[in-house]
């Protein structure tokens, strides 16, 4: 009874302290649990299944692409992450060191791998020789660790999972290509399967990658208005290449240096899925995201026929990911439990249900309840995901752009940071100095320069001198 | 040209040297690639390709019987590791130790996880309060990392792929019929999808895993004769839920410990399937494993209409995971490169094929040439993939069979190990005096005391005395 009485205590308000609303729902949903490692979490089986859902169609469209994965390994030697001069600088100041193998103390220290350009560097080294080994598109899915002052589930840990792409390619055009390529597939993706528009765009030489050339970003909106780096995407030129001597003989014999890239997700994104479409009970799960779609939950299961009739309806529903309750607790418990963890339908299925041939489908999106007789209930429930997905998508892309300002001159600028929440455009000399100084004064960051770029103005927003682009700017996590 | 030519050097014979045979196929297949971090290996492509398909069919194995997936930190605090005392005995001289995050010295050291026996009991104290919240029946996929001075690319390498179950139960018979269940499930799984026959027995006390109470094990014969242990299932007996604190409330209102197993696979399999069905020409695969299933090899792909013609077989083939090589290298290379990646089935498609409308299949394990109509080459295929994944195993199966030898007594037990390569069967007092005698005088180690018993003579081959049971004893990797 006392776990049960902890369950239903309420989750904050979102409106009232959106971080522990954040916590709450985390906790409440079983995403994770905090681990006896400062910083480290521990991924349940609720969220380790939406990590999962994440890696598989992520996978599947980078194959389509002629990705491969492989497999690195976790160290890096000092000495190798030190080979490219800006990329040390961005990393070492926040990596685990590791300096005992068993009873010995090691001859050269090596860093628990905080992103691997270094290690796919010193292989490339040895397997490209020719054109003809020219491209090779390499992905791994692992674990790494940058060790982190302040840490929040998903949002900044110390250990987290993602995917690590790292191309290489015989031109500069080519890896400029691919670059772009696998931002706009990150974008799709977040917006097709996560129900997350995203602004794709640039970063700003202060905020690029450490080592890149240019880096692109999906910069999405979350609920509180504060935005989140959801994917980023970096163009290396042949600055690795060089750091590292990666060169092939061209068609005309001829020594080159190679061009790479790499791009990468993290289980960052599931804390964008709560706080883009979590609401004050709990979870929301876009349904092609979702682990379980349906949750029958039988009403007077006791009763005879009841629980023959929900396993007849899940057979029926065998196209979705179906499952049924059938646990001693009370309906509203059950209920509870459902939207908490933010299972996209219900069915209510009850004697009286029965009795009229029909079930009760209910959103847990908009709580809308739909009748529908057991006839046709699955390809009604098709349809109600189909639009459920649809739909969360577009609330969140009014969201978003509701809460996207235009200032024309810092005044503006510092009003919108101050009073309002989300995105604010605004013009850009491209002067770093301007930059630093907005962060400096409002806290708001260079998000990203748009691919689709709008001439607000002729002048910076912060100096006021001519203005080169347009940049998004925001607070961010 | 230089690489071609490294590329066709013929490989080590097997009966010449089995150790340098087994690194020229695993080399020359691209499977691996030796890293700048001693005894850590870089899994490539073809390498990656055969483990994420192990790991598909074992996941689908795996959550048919309820379990669930979740990720722990790969970290454990050294005063954690320490809490159960055989456990931290077995691991702590072979693990890998962090001291600095960042730029200061941590306040307690941690290692990184060598098994996460210690993470999950941490964990299962906090989740755990009452028997309705049992079992749970979780895994992870992951790496983990043993510091063992010599290695070897799959069978041990310092850091290593894997999957660890964990599992806990309110009962010890509980957690006893899961601990079998999962050493039945490897053991389906390695003669039905690797076509790999194994022994499924019970490890000695000398020989069972740091804290179980028990451990079973599946142990497969390579083709030079030594013994793989390829899959092992530990019952903890309630010993970590004592050292840890695990406790629940019965239905009698009453605080039990909880009882828990673990279980786990590795890359290591991918060596079994090499030393198990490898040849003189390299790699063959067991076509459900393989990840490429059917080559189609264009013959005088220059001529009009033959690649048009090899397009149209693989779409008719696209039940397959099937591939067309259309590089301009020449069809005997393409028929090496096939043959060394272990390739099941080469399909070669020329002008006088296509005009004769058929095309010859070859089999990779047998070499035999089938030539079929290419109205009814799909059908074939599939006839010939399922035959082949069949012949496999019962070939594996016939030669550990003539590679196990009955030994009565200590002469003959010598003899065997000296003059004979394989698996001896031979009693048992159940004294570890005798088993230690045994390993230090012939280098052969107790696999298992299988589940399958045979009364060969009622005394000890070593002592004498009354046997207790009958082992499998042999070298091993």
């Amino acid at each position: 009874m006392a776990k049960e009485k902890k369950f239903v205590e309420a989750i904050t308000s979102m409106d009232e302290d959106f971080a522990q609303w954040y916590t709450d729902v985390v906790k409440k949903a079983e995403l994770i649990e905090y681990s006896s490692v400062k910083g480290c979490m521990i991924i349940r089986p609720n969220g380790y299944a939406i990590w999962e859902n994440i890696q598989n169609e992520l996978d599947k469209r980078f194959k389509a692409t002629g990705v491969e994965n492989v497999y690195m390994p976790m160290f890096i030697p000092e000495s190798l992450l030190q080979k490219e001069k800006d990329h040390v600088e961005g990393f070492a100041p926040e990596v685990a060191w590791v300096t005992h193998g068993g009873m010995e103390p090691l001859q050269e220290r090596m860093c628990v791998r905080p992103t691997s350009e270094t290690l796919f560097c010193d292989f490339y080294k040895d397997i490209i020789q020719s054109y003809r080994d020219l491209p090779k598109l390499y992905n791994q899915w692992c674990s790494v660790v940058r060790w982190e002052k302040e840490t929040r589930p998903f949002l900044r840990s110390r250990e987290f999972l993602w995917q690590e792409g790292h191309t290489i390619h015989a031109t500069a055009e080519e890896a400029e290509e691919r670059t772009r390529q696998m931002l706009n597939l990150y974008a799709d993706f977040c917006e097709d399967f996560l129900a997350i528009p995203v602004i794709r765009g640039k970063k700003t030489e202060k905020e690029k990658f450490a080592g890149a050339e240019s880096t692109y970003t999906i910069e999405a909106l979350m609920h509180d208005g504060k935005a989140l780096q959801s994917g980023t995407s970096h163009n290396f030129g042949d600055g690795f290449a060089k750091a590292f001597g990666i060169q092939y003989t061209d068609k005309d014999n001829k020594l080159q240096y190679a061009y790479q890239t790499s791009w990468g997700m993290t289980t960052r994104l599931i804390g964008a899925v709560i706080m883009v479409h979590g609401d004050s009970s709990g979870l929301v799960l876009p349904p092609r995201l979702a682990p379980v779609q349906v949750m029958i939950v039988p009403v007077r299961q006791q009763q005879e026929g009841v629980l023959e009739k929900a396993d007849e309806l899940a057979d029926k529903l065998s196209d979705y990911r179906v499952r049924i309750d059938k646990t001693d607790k009370s309906p509203g418990w059950k209920f509870s439990e459902q939207e908490v963890k933010g299972i996209p339908l219900r069915v209510e299925l009850g004697p009286k249900d029965i009795e009229a041939n029909q079930a009760v489908i209910v959103r847990r999106d908009t709580r809308e309840k739909i009748t529908v007789s057991l006839d046709e209930i699955d390809v009604k429930i098709g349809e109600v995901l189909e639009t459920m997905q649809k739909e969360m998508l577009e609330r969140a892309r009014k969201h978003r752009d509701e809460h996207t300002t235009v200032a024309l001159n810092y005044d503006e600028f510092k009003d919108a940071v101050e009073n309002k929440q989300g995105f604010i455009k605004a013009m850009w000399c491209g002067d770093k100095a301007c930059e630093d100084k907005v962060k400096e004064e409002t806290t708001a960051t260079s998000r990203c320069m748009p691919f689709e770029q709008e001439q607000l103005s002729d002048k910076c927003v912060c100096c006021g001198r001519t203005a080169k682009t347009m940049v998004y700017w925001g607070k961010a996590y």
